[in-house]
Formats: C-alpha cells, structure tokens, sequence
C-alpha cells in the first residue's frame, strides 16, 4: 500500500508538462489543507519535470485558498544546466490559480565541497522521555486539524505551552517527529514536513496563520528514522512574520530549512 | 540628478508587460553584478505592474550569469487580490533567460498588527567608534569589486577578520551602511542592500560565492539614515550555504530580512 503522503501527492499525467491531482482532507489546519502539502504537491509534478533527483531550493506564492479536491498543475521548464535545473509550476482549482511555485532541483548524491555547520540539532530528552502531545490537543480544535494525525510526534514535557499551563510567549517549538504510516522521509516529503506542525505564533496566545510565501531548502538527503523540528518566529510586525524551521536527521544531519512569511489569523 | 541606484535600474517600457534596462558595471563582484541588483532590477520592472506599492516578498531563481549590458524583462500578472499582487518577471539577456522572479506586493503603510520582536539591531560601536574597511580591500580584488564603491560602510575595528588578523572562522558580519551618494533605503532598494556586502563565507577563508536562489521579504519602510546589517551562514553542507541577513533601520526596527541558497566558488 502507498503511504498516506505518496497516495495523497499523486499526480496523472494529463497532458504535455500537465497534470492532475487530489488534494486529500488528511492534511488540513483549520482553514484548510497546510501550504506545504499543496506545495508538496505541486513540487511532485516539478520533479517529474525537472530530470534532477532532488528539489534543492522550493518557492511557492500562495495566491488563493486550496480546498480538498481536484487540482490541475502545468509545468513550464525555465532552464536546464549541467549541475541545476529550475522550472515553475501552476496550481489551479476550478480553472483558477491558487499557488505559483519556483524549484530549482539538483543531485543532492552528486554534490561535493566543504562542510562547515555552526548550529546543532535540537536538544531534545530521548524519545522515551518525551510526551505524546497530540492527545492534548482540545476535541473542538482536533476536528478541525487533520494533519495532527499524519505524524507522530514527542515534545519535551510540559511543552509545547499552548497545551500546557498556556502560551509560552516564546514562539518557538522543538519535537521530534515522523509520519505515523512509518513512511521514511525523503527530498519531497521534507517539502511538506517543515509545515506540518503548529505555527508557532499559537505560543503567543494567537489562534492561527496563513502562509503568503514559503521557501524551501532541502540541505540532504534524510537517513531513515526519527526526524527533529525546530521552528521560531523572532518577528512579528504588523501582523506579518517569518517562521523559520529546521529540520534535522537520524544522523544529526540538517536536512532542510525553510522560511514562511506568514500573516495572523484575525478572528472578527 | 538620479542616485546611482535609480540610474541603475532605470526600465523602459519597450512593450505590453515588457521592458528594456542596462545593468551597469558598477555593481560588480569578482564574477560580475551581483544577484541583489538584478534582482532589484527585475523587481522594479515588477513594481511597474503589481499595482501595490512594496515587495513584500521576492524571490530570484539564477538560471544563468548576468554580464553588465541591456537586458529584457517580461512581467506576467499571476494574481491581484485585495491585499496582495502577485507577478512573475523573466529577465533575459541576448534571449537568454538569466533570472526568473516571484513576487508577492503589498501595502506596508497599511498593514495593521500585532508587532512583538524577539531580537534587537546589532549592537555596533557608534559610528564615530567604528573604522572603513572599503580602504582595506587589496587592490587586486577592489579593481574587480565595484560595488564596495557603491556604499559607505562602518565596522567593529579589528573587522571584519578576513581584512584584518586573518579569517575569523565563524561567517558572521555586522555593518554600519548606507548608499555612498546619499540616498536613503526604500523597499525597492532594500532588494539590493541585503545582497550589498561581502559574503560571510570569506571568513571561513573562502574566495566567494554565487547565488543560486535569493528571496527578500520586506518588513518595513525604511526611516532615513544608516542602516544596520547582521549577516550570516551558518550551514555549509557538501559546498552550499545558506546566508541570512537583516537590515535594520534608524529607528532600529527590522526593515528587511533575507536568505539565499549559495554555493561556494571553486578555483581551478
């Protein structure tokens, strides 16, 4: 059987650099499907394109609101080099455009030079010293966020706060986690995977976002196993701010990064 | 007369949704203009067409090397929403095409907000307190780097490393900065600045870099003044890095913010 996030990003081939696809229901926040299962998806038909393995770096625009159902993605190659390749992609629903997305994909197996990282993975307790959070989320809000059952997840005791004793008035979020079906991630899947978690801004006591932009840059590519989150939004400013995430492997390896800039949810 | 900037990037509509531009020499790297300026350059051509008055977010996939010159550009309209404007620019250079943009526009004095900042500008000697560097720059490579004529820059004495004891080791930088002609910073221009200094990588001893993919997001109207800029790239993986930078403002709010996917220059 395929796995939850291969069955709900596959694509048909319905014309020349065109085709058709799903959006499924499984990966919905509370105002519909995440941006980066819909970028996800349009990224598939990019690599089917493109004729590199791997999307390097990933950008969509998020023009109008995706809603579970068909979509239809054109491909229009832009260059192929020897080392790069860069296309652009269109995701409409009902004949109208949704997303607007820009890849640039490589041979991650192929690159070669320096390797110089001043950070570290998250600092996380063990799994087995680690909460299920998802348990915790209220029944109400559960109904409505669909893609908490796609992962597994352990977060440190006690965290994150919104589902604790309250907003932590940091947004920032460290866990661990995996798609609950045991698929192992890969370059597309991580496309997905850095928003497939909370927004931040729910620990400074906000009730949701909406993605305008999300980039992308997957750094490796993943060995099997658990995977650890770390995403922060430092900037808040006039409702618009950027949510950085990080993701990194069972080898204590980065293998991708991203950037949203996102707005607020305004109730009212 | 013009600033530099503004004679730089300076288009001419040669079409519907087209126009022609010459990218001067003066904002040259040791490989040729830098990607913020023709990045700037297509996203004035952007600006023309957007019907909003701020990039909010651009984003420039490098498909190929600019050379000082004429170049075309093409603006296709992806969306225009209420809050919103989303195009699409292909700048081209004897037909071919060098850079692919997106870009979300919006209204920043409109955009209305929660604001809540968790860091603070960098904190920097006062100007008087801090040294130029630009006379530091060995001759061989200042006649190959025109665009540190184009800024007048402050830093920390005793950096930055590389032109000083030596590489620091860590690829971070801190800056004092403006235009060198005077003109104060805008959003457009902000597309440039964030591009504008050194690599941060020449303190790992490196020679440089070339951009594969740059996304900015604007985060505010610039008050006059110096700017403030914090650079740095702290994940290089088998010869890619990612370099983040803020701009901060005279008012010390964050007025800029970007990343771009890179990858370090090899020799011979």
């Amino acid at each position: 059987m395929p796995s939850e996030f291969d069955s709900d990003t596959t694509l048909e081939q319905v014309g020349e650099r065109r085709y058709g696809g799903h959006i499924s229901d499984r990966w919905n926040a509370p105002l519909g499907p995440i941006g980066g299962y819909v970028l996800a998806v349009a990224t598939r038909a990019l690599c089917l394109e493109s004729g590199k393995p791997d999307p390097l770096t990933v950008t969509g625009h998020f023009v109008g609101r995706t809603v579970p159902g068909e979509v239809e993605i054109e491909v229009e190659p832009v260059r192929r080099g020897k080392r790069h390749s860069t296309s652009m992609a269109t995701l409409r629903q009902g004949g109208e455009e949704r997303l607007r997305v820009l890849g640039t994909f490589a041979d991650l197996g192929a690159a070669e030079g320096r390797t110089l990282v001043d950070n570290a993975p998250p600092d996380l307790p063990a799994l087995e010293e680690c909460i299920d959070p998802v348990p915790l989320i209220p029944e109400a809000m559960a109904a409505m966020v669909s893609v908490a059952q796609r992962f597994t997840v352990r977060s440190r005791p006690g965290t994150p706060g919104w589902l604790h004793a309250g907003p932590s008035g940091r947004a920032s979020q460290e866990l661990w986690l995996r798609f609950v079906d045991g698929r192992e991630a890969d370059p597309l899947a991580l496309v997905l995977i850095v928003d497939g978690t909370p927004p931040t801004v729910l620990e400074l006591g906000e009730v949701g976002s909406i993605t305008v932009e999300l980039t992308v840059h997957v750094r490796g590519r993943p060995e099997p196993g658990w995977l650890r989150m770390r995403k922060s939004a430092r900037h808040l400013i006039d409702g618009y701010f950027e949510e950085d995430a990080e993701v990194w492997d069972s080898s204590d390896r980065l293998v991708a990064q991203s950037r949203q800039l996102a707005m607020l949810v305004r109730i009212g």
